[in-house]
C-alpha cells in the first residue's frame, strides 16, 4: 500500500471544527462527505455540538478516536494548535483547507514552515494548506467543499472508463467531456505533500491510466522527474497546464541566451525530457488525456478527415495544419471504395465529404474502418454534426466495437452543439466528442509517439585551466580567456593572436593572413559592438593599424580606466549560416542548453530551443530540428547544406561542459556560431565560434 | 422595404415535394416552420397528397396561388422545371436546398449557372443551392430543416438581448452562450443571392447588432466591400471565420513575394482594410461577437483581471499576454481601496486576487465599480468559478446596472462550468460567461476601436516609358529594366551602369566608385544568384574584370543560348535594415502591397504584412508597424534607428504603381530593400533598392 494510500482512500476522516451550518467551509465538508457516499467513519469534532445531522460529534480529536485523515478549515492562526493535537491523536494526514500562510503578505513569515516542520517531526503529512482538498471517484472520498464533484448533479453520460487522476480542479469540465476521473486532488500552497507526491502515487495506482497536472511550479524537481519516468515505463502519459509564463519577465544577464530564457527555458527543457504534453487551456488539457485515454497512439502525423460538409473539412484541414499535421490524398483503392457509397457531389479525397446522405446507412463507420486499414493515414478524425438525433447516423455498438480493435486513433467533433442523443451514442462507443476543432487538432498532435528520453552521454572531465578558473572569482571572462578555456575543454577555435602592443601587429598578421577581425579585449566590456570596439573585415597593414588605434581609443571613451587585456586578432569566418548556442543555469532545473537562430533572429523571433544539459549529439539532431531556422542548415533555397553534425557535437560538447561545471558556470554562450557547408563540392565544414562569453558564479543552493 | 425582406421575413412559404415523413428533408421542412410559430400562410405543392397534417396540399404551385418563398428540397433533376413552374407563379425567392450542383463532379457542368440564368431573367432571386436555408428568429420563420433552430429545446437563458445575424450554421452553440440572433442564414452555392447580398441585408436590419460570417470565399467582393463600410459606418461590427487557408498550397510564380502570399495576402488585407475581425474558431467567433454585442469599445488593451484565485490569476494572464493585451500594476489608491475589503492573503496588484473571501459580501461588484472609474484601466476581466451555487456572489441586479452605463468592457470566464444559478446569475445582468479563456483573449483584443480605414492616396499617373512596356508583351523583366522603369515612377535608385563589352567596365567603375556589385542580366534568369551571376564587394579592377568574365560564363554554362542583356554594375549598398516590399494581383481582391523582413527571415518566419493597394504613407507606417521586425528599424539593441519614413513612402508608392499598373502587373518585387539609419549622427537615412523584379501579364478577367 503507498504513502498516499491512507490519505487518498481513508478508512475515518475527522473534520475539524464541523459544523451544521452548510453554508460555511467547515459544514460543507461535512455534508459533501456523506452526500458522495463516504463508507468509513466520519468524526465531527466541535465542542460546542453533542451530534450534527444525527452523527455524534466530539469535542476533541483526542475523544473522537483521532482518524486516518484530519479536514482543517479553522481560521489559520488556530491551525498550528490543531495540527498538534490531531498528531497527538495518532491522526495520519492532515488536509489544511484554511488559507492565511505562505500566499498571505500579512501571515506570520515562518507559520507554513511550522506547518511542514510539524509534518516532518510528527510524520503526519499534510496536503495544503490554501488547498481545496481531495476527491477519490472509485473508493468515494470527497474530503473537499468543491461541489464540482458533487456526484447527484452529474448526468453526463460517460464514454471513457479509463479514469484520469487530476491535480487540479477540473473535474466538472472533464465530467461534460464524458470522461472518468480516479482522484482529483489540489495540492495548495504545498508545505508537506507536493504535485510530485501526488504523482507518484497516481503512478502507482491501478486505477490511473492518464495524469493531468495544473502546475503553478515543480517544487521538487527530482522527485517530479522520477515520477515522469515510472509513468513513462507504465505507459501513463501525463498533460500539463503551467502557469506563470508571462510573469517571468527579463533577468538582468550577460547573455542574450540567459535574458531570453525567461519562463520557458526550464520548463521547455524538462516537459520535452520527460515526454509531458504541455496544454495552454482547462478544455485543451481534457481533449488531449480524453483522447489518450480512449486511444491507441498514432505512428504519425498523417490524418484522414471525415466530414458532411465541404466547408467543415475546408476548416478542419487549416486547424490540423496548424498543429503540423499534414492531409494526404487518398490512395486511388481507398477513393475508389469511398466514391461507391456516397453521392456523386461527395468527395473520396482528403478532406473526405460523405455528404449527409453518404453518411448515413452507415457510410461514416465503413470510410472508417477502411482509414483504419489503409496504410497511408495515421489517424481519423470524424467531423460531423451531432445536434440534429435525425441525423446522428453513427451506430453505437457497432462503432464501440470497431474502435476496440484499436488499430488507430479515430477523434471526433460536432460543429453544432451534440444533443443527448448525440453524447449518447458517441459515448456508448466510448468515443469522446471534443469541445473544439482547436483542442482535436491539440490532441491529434499530442497522439503521436513521444520521442523517448535522450540518453545521457558520459560525464564531461574538465580540463585544469577550466578548473582552476571556475573555482576562481565570480565575473564575465573576457572573450579570449573564454574561447581559450573552451578550446581546452575541446572546442575547435579559429587561429587568434591576442595583441598588447601596437608592434606586435604585423607578427600576428602575418601568423594569420588577413582579411582579420580585431576586437578589445577587457572584463569590463562585455558587449564590445555597443563599445566601438570591433572592426570587422580589415583588408591590409595600414587598416589593422588604424582599427587596432580605433577600438582602443573606443574602449577608453566609454569606460575610461577600465583595465583593457589587449586587442584580439583573428581570421574572418569563413561563410556559413549563423547560429547560437547558450547554457544556462536554471534555478529550478540546473543546467540548460540552447541552440537557435543566430543574429537578429535570436531575439525577434524567439527561435531557440531548450533541453536539459547534458545530452549526446542524437539529441542534439533531434533538438535543432524543432528549430524552424532548421531549414537553413539543409540548405535554403539553393544554398549548400551546413555540417549539421559539427554543430550536434558543439551542442553536446556545450551541454557537457555547462553541466560539469554547474556549480560555478552561470552562463555561457558562444554567439554567433557559423556552420560551414559541408558535403560534395563544399569545404571542410565544421563551425567557427565568432564570439565566446563564460560567466562565474557560485551556484545559490536552493533553500540554503 | 430592403431586397430581402420578402424572403427573410414573408407572408407565405410554398414547401415543394412537402411530405408528411418526418424523416425526410421535404417533411422536416414543414415540420419546423410550423413548429417554430410561423404566422403566415404555409403552401404544401405535392400532387400525392390532398392535405398533409390538417393543412390543404396542392398539386402544383400555381395551383397553390405562389408564395413570397418556395422551399426546393427535391432531386437536382428536378429542380429547373420546378423552379420555371414557382417562377411563373409569381414566387418571389427560391431556397434550393437540394445539392448536385457545382459542388458535384458528375452534375451537369451547366446546372448551377442555368439556376442563375433562370433567376437573373425571371428576377426570382435564389438562396442555395445546397444551402441549409435560414430561420429568422424576430418574424419566427423557420425555412431549414435544421434542428439546431427547435425553439422548444431552448432552455438557455438569454444573457445578451443584442442580437446577432449569422451567414452560417452556429445557432445552437450561440444560444449555450446565452446570445440572442436575428437571422441565420446558409447561402449554400451561391447560385444567385452571395454572402454579400445576406452582409447588406443585416447591415440595414434593426434588429441586427454584429454579424458573423463563415466564409469559404468572397464571390462579389465589390458588394461585399460596400456592405462592409455600410456596417463601419452603421458600427455594426463583422466578425468573420474564413476556411481554406492550409488548401491555397504554393502559386508558381516569379518572385517570393507571389509565392508566399497563398490564401492570407488578400483575405488578410481586405479583413483589415475593413476592420473585419478575424476568428478561427467557432466558439471563439461567438465570444467575439458576443463581447462586442454587450459591451462598449475598449480605448486599449490595458487590462485588470480580478479573480478569486492565484492559479487562475496567473494563468489568464498568459493567455491575455499570448493576444497581446497587458496587465499594468495598479495605482496606489486603487490597490490600497482595493485591499480595504479584501483579506491579507489577497492581492490588489493585477491580476488582482480577491480570494473567495474577498469576492462574498459583493467585493467582486466593488471591485469592477472601482476599476471602471481607474484611467490607468481600459477593460475588466473577471476570472472565478460558477460552479457553485453557495460560491455565485456576484447580485445579478446590481452587476446589471453597473454593466449598463457601459464605461468600460467587462469579459467573465468560469474555470468550472457554470451551474444552471451562476448562468442565470449572469445572464440577469446581461454578461456572457466566455467558454474559455482562449476566447476570451481574443474577444478582449478584438474589443479595441478598429482603426479607420486607410485614407485613398490619389490616382497615380504613370510615365509614358512604364505604360508602353506594360501594354507590351507579357514576361519578367531583367533587373536593369525594371529598376529603370521604377525610376521612371519616381523610385529612387542608386547609381548604376549596364556594361556590355568587358572594355566599359574601366569607365563605369570610374563613375560609380569601389566597391561594386556585379550582376548578369537577362529575362531568362529570374534568380541570378542561383545560376553564379552576382559577384558582391569587388574591391579593384582586376577583382572587377575577374567578376565580369565570372558571371558571364556562369550565366552562359547554367542557361546555354540565353539572351544576355549585359552586366549591371552598382555601388555596394551602405549598411541598413533588409527589408522586402512586394505587390502582386490578387485574383479576388486586385493588387495588394506587401510589406515584411528581408533576407533568410523572409519566408522562414513569414513576417510579412498585406493590405489593398494603394495606401498612402500614414497606412504604410501603420502596417509596418504590425511586423516582428518593427523593431529592427526602431533601433534594435543601440543599433541607430532606420528612416522608417523613407520605407513608408517607398511602400506607398510601390502600392501606387502596383494600383495604377494593375490591368498588366501581376508581380512586383524589391529585394531586398536596405532602409538606412536617420537621424542625428547618422547618414542621409533613404532607402537602397538592391534588386527588383517586374513581372507583366494580362489580367484574367473574372468570370469572362
Amino acid at each position: 500500500m503507498g504513502l498516499l494510500d491512507s490519505l487518498l482512500n481513508p478508512a475515518s476522516v475527522a473534520i475539524i471544527g464541523a459544523s451544521p451550518n452548510p453554508h460555511v467551509i467547515r459544514g460543507q465538508l461535512l455534508l459533501l462527505l456523506r452526500k458522495n457516499g463516504f463508507a468509513g467513519r466520519i468524526v465531527p469534532v466541535n465542542p460546542s455540538h453533542a451530534e450534527i445531522d444525527g452523527i455524534p460529534c466530539f469535542p476533541t480529536i483526542a475523544a473522537g478516536g483521532g482518524g486516518d485523515v484530519a479536514l482543517v478549515a479553522i481560521p489559520a492562526a488556530a491551525v498550528l494548535p490543531a495540527l498538534e493535537e490531531c498528531a497527538a491523536a495518532g491522526v495520519k494526514h492532515a488536509v489544511i483547507i484554511s488559507s492565511g500562510f505562505a500566499e498571505d503578505d500579512a501571515a506570520p513569515p515562518d507559520l507554513q514552515d511550522r506547518v511542514a516542520g510539524l509534518a516532518r517531526r510528527t510524520g503526519m503529512r499534510v496536503l495544503g494548506p490554501n488547498a481545496e482538498g481531495f476527491h477519490n471517484e472509485v473508493a468515494r472520498v470527497s474530503a473537499t467543499f468543491s461541489p464540482a464533484v458533487d456526484r447527484d448533479a452529474d448526468d453526463n453520460p460517460t464514454a471513457v472508463h479509463a479514469r484520469i487522476g487530476i491535480v487540479a480542479q477540473l473535474y466538472n469540465r472533464g465530467r461534460a467531456l464524458g470522461l472518468s476521473f480516479s482522484t482529483v486532488v489540489s495540492t495548495g500552497n504545498e508545505a508537506d505533500l507536493t504535485a510530485a507526491d501526488l504523482l507518484a502515487h497516481m503512478v502507482g495506482d491501478p486505477d490511473t491510466a492518464c495524469i493531468l497536472v495544473f502546475l503553478e511550479a515543480i517544487r521538487d524537481v527530482a522527485a517530479f522527474a522520477a515520477a515522469a519516468r515510472q509513468a513513462a515505463a507504465a505507459g501513463k502519459p501525463i498533460v500539463a497546464i503551467k502557469v506563470g509564463r508571462s510573469a517571468a519577465g527579463q533577468i538582468a544577464a550577460a547573455s542574450h541566451t540567459a535574458s531570453m530564457a525567461g519562463w520557458d527555458a526550464g520548463y521547455d527543457a524538462f516537459f520535452r525530457h520527460h515526454g509531458i504534453v504541455v496544454a495552454s487551456e482547462l478544455d485543451e488539457a481534457l481533449t488531449i488525456a480524453a483522447a489518450l485515454v480512449s486511444n491507441p497512439r498514432a505512428k504519425g502525423g498523417r490524418v484522414a478527415v471525415l466530414t458532411i460538409s465541404g466547408g467543415a473539412g475546408a476548416w478542419s484541414a487549416d486547424m490540423l495544419d496548424a498543429e503540423g499535421l499534414t492531409l494526404p490524398e487518398l490512395g486511388a483503392a481507398t477513393q475508389a471504395e469511398i466514391r461507391s457509397f456516397i453521392p456523386s457531389y461527395g468527395t473520396a479525397r482528403n478532406p473526405i465529404d460523405l455528404t449527409a446522405g453518404g453518411a448515413q446507412g452507415g457510410g461514416t463507420l465503413r470510410a472508417i474502418e477502411l482509414l483504419t486499414r489503409d496504410p497511408a493515414i495515421d489517424q481519423i478524425i470524424c467531423v460531423t454534426t451531432l445536434a440534429n438525433p435525425a441525423r446522428v447516423t453513427l451506430d453505437g455498438p457497432a462503432l464501440r466495437a470497431l474502435l476496440a480493435e484499436r488499430r488507430k486513433p479515430v477523434l471526433f467533433y460536432s460543429y453544432t452543439l451534440p444533443s443527448p442523443l448525440g453524447r449518447q451514442t458517441l459515448a456508448e462507443a466510448g468515443a469522446v466528442i471534443c469541445p473544439s476543432m482547436a483542442t482535436l487538432a491539440c490532441a491529434a498532435r499530442a497522439l503521436q509517439h513521444p520521442a523517448p528520453p535522450p540518453a545521457l552521454p558520459p560525464p564531461l572531465a574538465l580540463p585544469e585551466a577550466m578548473r582552476t578558473r571556475l573555482s576562481g572569482p565570480a565575473g564575465t571572462l573576457p572573450e579570449h580567456e573564454a574561447k581559450a578555456l573552451l578550446a581546452a575543454c575541446g572546442v575547435a577555435m579559429a587561429p587568434a593572436r591576442m595583441v598588447t602592443q601596437r608592434a606586435g601587429l604585423a607578427a600576428a598578421a602575418a601568423a594569420l593572413d588577413f582579411p582579420l577581425a580585431v576586437k578589445i579585449q577587457s572584463a569590463a566590456i562585455a558587449h564590445k559592438t555597443e563599445v566601438g570596439g570591433v572592426r570587422l573585415g580589415i583588408a591590409d597593414m595600414p587598416a589593422l593599424k588604424a582599427a587596432y588605434d580605433t577600438v582602443l581609443a573606443n574602449g577608453a571613451r566609454h569606460r575610461p580606466g577600465a583595465a583593457i587585456d589587449g586587442v584580439l586578432l583573428e581570421r574572418m569566418a569563413a561563410p556559413g549560416v549563423e547560429m547560437i548556442i547558450g547554457a544556462i543555469r536554471d534555478p529550478t532545473f540546473g543546467p540548460i542548453v540552447s541552440v537557435g537562430a543566430g543574429g537578429v533572429m535570436t531575439e525577434l523571433f524567439r527561435d531557440v530551443a531548450y533541453a536539459l544539459a547534458p545530452l549526446d549529439e542524437a539529441a542534439a539532431i533531434t533538438l535543432i530540428g524543432t528549430l524552424r531556422s532548421a531549414k537553413l542548415l539543409q540548405g535554403w533555397r539553393g544554398a549548400p547544406a551546413a555540417d549539421m553534425a559539427a554543430l550536434a557535437r558543439l551542442v553536446s560538447l556545450v551541454s557537457r561542459i555547462a553541466a560539469a561545471g554547474q556549480a560555478t558556470i552561470s552562463e555561457l554562450e558562444l554567439n554567433p556560431v557559423i556552420v560551414h557547408p559541408a558535403g560534395p563540392g563544399s569545404s571542410d565544414g565544421g563551425c567557427t565560434v565568432v564570439d565566446a562569453l563564460l560567466a562565474v558564479s557560485p551556484a545559490q543552493i536552493k533553500g540554503a
